[in-house]
């Protein structure tokens, strides 16, 4: 035998011993499961896998191992069953059940999705219905049209602060692909990302998809949803490589502190961190809020969309702006799974750019005062949203926000359970994008029903 | 101690013993490279990793252990590193020059895509030019608007002998993302399907991406690219989930025979295998052709665009048609990463349906017949295609497809290297997508080429 053949031996021999091993950690751990369930205690219990995380890492000072490896191993352990999915009530679910009454011919308020009941800018219907005598019916570059990348180059570096050129855009089918697309493309199964909670449900679906592992900053109202940067640090160790901010946030409506936003971002660059940014409400933001993209950091990436901003959220169009490498890795995934982002859509995008939406803003602005007025006299505690459209409250008396979600739904009215946003169960998210009078008409319903 | 903290002890010590192994398995592989290098072996080696692969499996034989989670594990035990990009020259990365030497202002002939030169059914343009005013700009479910689905649903039961309804459809972004979302979500990690080359690359990058192993049946010319029906056996195991079928298949245009399309079919069926059926030239197919959906196979899926049959290519917008089981698994992947295809360009989809495109299949295969009769001329070595839009051409003397398609498009032209279809390098695809004159002034030049 060459020595080559002795040392496969040895590697096919450790294997198996590893598969067995296992075997009889699966078992263990299904036995746990059962154990647990049969006196009610909750599945994952977080310290204890820290705890375990630091032995193994304690093992790899005494043995010479790459952290790396074994955290990333140990990581795919304990994720082998995450990707089961998630049995919460969210505001998609709410949004399913009202579309199905509605066919029902039921008259649902919407006041669950952040779906603007304005229509989308005319330049953007004009183009759309321009587009097949334009003959804007053919395939393209995966990262989106030359032209409107261009378009959207200035138009970051306007209004963000960025210093970007066409390399630096990605044209996405919304922004959720572009958020999937940074999560799948940028990390490696085992990795781990920070998340700031109450969220946007989708970072960590996407994260769990990649068999990445989330932390989860967990803010409160007591804190005036403000995270803590302590609490940041904590959370981070050699397997982070992103962090995810959502500015104004989804659903609390709150921006970050000059300073807490700061000291993330030195954070970040201090140890090479990716930064996702989600910051499709940025039209919906008070003077005071500030782009990632004005950092310049090369590893940050902001994702926006036409949804909000231009109340686009059929045309499924947005966009990230990041460094042309990253850039490139979200392209090669787009062009393996669709291509591109269909030709009269981004045409449409185009013809929306030119368009002044700040009016939009103004309306919600106003809509959000009238909710938070009304949600004041109903005596629902919240804290005032600095921009988005959406008012996070607390629901008195330890009251479910699903079971009121569903009680709600019942009499014509459509909210968010808080639940889908992380552990906020007595929460629920409260929607400005109908007109005043139907969002009165909601909220007087649901005063209704919380005096019963 | 509780039952759980001694179970929990037990959990800690295995997973300690896991990762001491793993230190020793990764300085084992570690040597076995430095030996590898000395003496300059490649780095993998197919037969090892197939033989460890069944020792393990037969380890969850004996010990009841689940073979997926072991796949898994040795999948990423194995880090096969699959996500690395192909390095071939395939037609989009001609596509992509050809389109970079335009903006340039070079005029190209472009015969390297399946890119039809004629419009889109009018009705198509008109939908999209209303969709506005029609309001049809909101979010929607994930599997798509339901009168289309239910269109859908009637067009395949009417084409494609399939008895399908609404539940068995999801509208997607093309067919490559329906591709994608099959591959993506009905198959794991260490799974195996068995494809039929040459093929569209597509199947193969979605599969590596997916962590999932790809063995191909390679047919010849020799053959009329006719696959063996006791090679696909042969290549199955039982980690095959999924046979990929494209027929008529691009590049060749060759459809199945009935015995070789029942003989796989009766095979997965006795396997319980996943048939994907790409089907997205059934309109260029003669009347001989079959959908796979006539079978009435619960694991068939088609996948359909409109891209060919419509020259919608630029719309993005295709189908699956399956099991409402698969479609809903297929439709959660779809609604994580990307929500809906656009209202827009599903109204124009439907706008489409109805229209009568047979003509577009007339013109097409008049136009395969001139290329090919000018192809037989130059001494071109090619079985004539059943269907599709393309002639496989086998180029003399040993010359390389890709090198040829690269002195080509100085020429001018673009064509398609065969590589990209599998090692077909002596190969290159001529797309009949032009109008006829302009398709003979390019063989002209190819002819040109060829003979000096």
């Amino acid at each position: 035998m060459t020595e080559i053949d002795v040392l496969r031996n040895r590697v096919d021999e450790i294997t198996l011993q590893m598969a067995r091993l296992l075997k009889d950690r699966t078992d263990t751990v299904r036995r746990i499961g059962e154990v647990k369930r049969s006196i009610g205690m909750r599945v994952t219990d977080q310290r204890r896998e820290d705890a375990l995380r630091q032995k193994v890492i304690g093992l790899c000072g005494t043995t010479g191992m790459d952290e790396s490896i074994a955290a990333k191993f140990l990581n795919f352990l304990v994720n082998e069953s995450v990707k089961v999915q998630s049995e919460k009530s969210t505001h998609l679910s709410v949004f399913r059940r009202a579309k199905a009454l509605e066919e029902q011919g039921r008259d649902i308020i919407h006041m669950e999705v952040g779906e603007p009941d304005f229509m989308p800018p005319e330049p953007a219907g004009r183009a759309l219905a321009e587009s097949y005598s334009a003959g804007r019916v053919r395939y393209g570059p995966a990262e989106g049209m030359p032209e409107l990348r261009d378009a959207l180059a200035r138009y970051a570096s306007e209004r963000f602060g960025a210093r970007v050129g066409r390399e630096n855009i990605l044209v996405s089918p919304g922004g959720r692909f572009a958020v999937f697309a940074a999560i799948t493309t940028l990390l490696n199964p085992g990795d781990e990302i920070i998340t700031i909670e109450p969220a946007w449900p989708a970072y960590k679906e996407c994260a769990l998809d990649a068999g990445v592992k989330v932390r989860a900053v967990k803010t409160t109202l007591g804190d005036g949803w403000s995270p803590s940067l302590r609490e940041v640090r904590r959370l981070a160790n050699p397997n982070t490589r992103m962090i995810v901010l959502n500015y104004p946030n989804n659903p609390t409506g709150k921006i970050l502190d000059a300073a807490t936003q700061d000291g993330i971002m030195s954070m970040a660059e201090e140890n090479g961190l990716y930064v996702l940014s989600d910051e499709i409400y940025s039209e919906y933001a008070p003077d005071d809020w500030r782009s990632v993209l004005s950092y310049g950091y090369e590893n940050g990436i902001a994702v926006q969309s036409f949804s909000k901003s231009h109340a686009m959220t059929g045309f499924r169009v947005g966009f990230a702006v990041a460094d042309p490498g990253t850039i490139g890795r979200m392209a090669r995934l787009q062009a393996l799974c669709l291509t591109s982002v269909a030709e009269p859509i981004q045409y449409a995008a185009l013809g929306a750019l030119g368009s002044d939406v700040s009016g939009n803003a103004r309306l919600v602005r106003g809509r959000l005062e009238s909710v938070c007025r009304r949600a004041e006299g109903m005596g629902l505690e919240f804290a005032r949203p600095d921009g988005a459209m959406y008012v996070f409250a607390r629901v008195r008396d330890g009251l479910d926000g699903a079971e009121l979600a569903n009680i709600l739904l019942d009499h014509g009215v459509a909210i968010a359970p808080g639940e889908g946003f992380g552990e906020y169960g007595d929460f629920v998210r409260i929607s400005a994008c109908q007109d005043e009078k139907k969002l009165m008409e909601g909220m007087d319903i649901l005063d209704g029903i919380l005096r019963r």
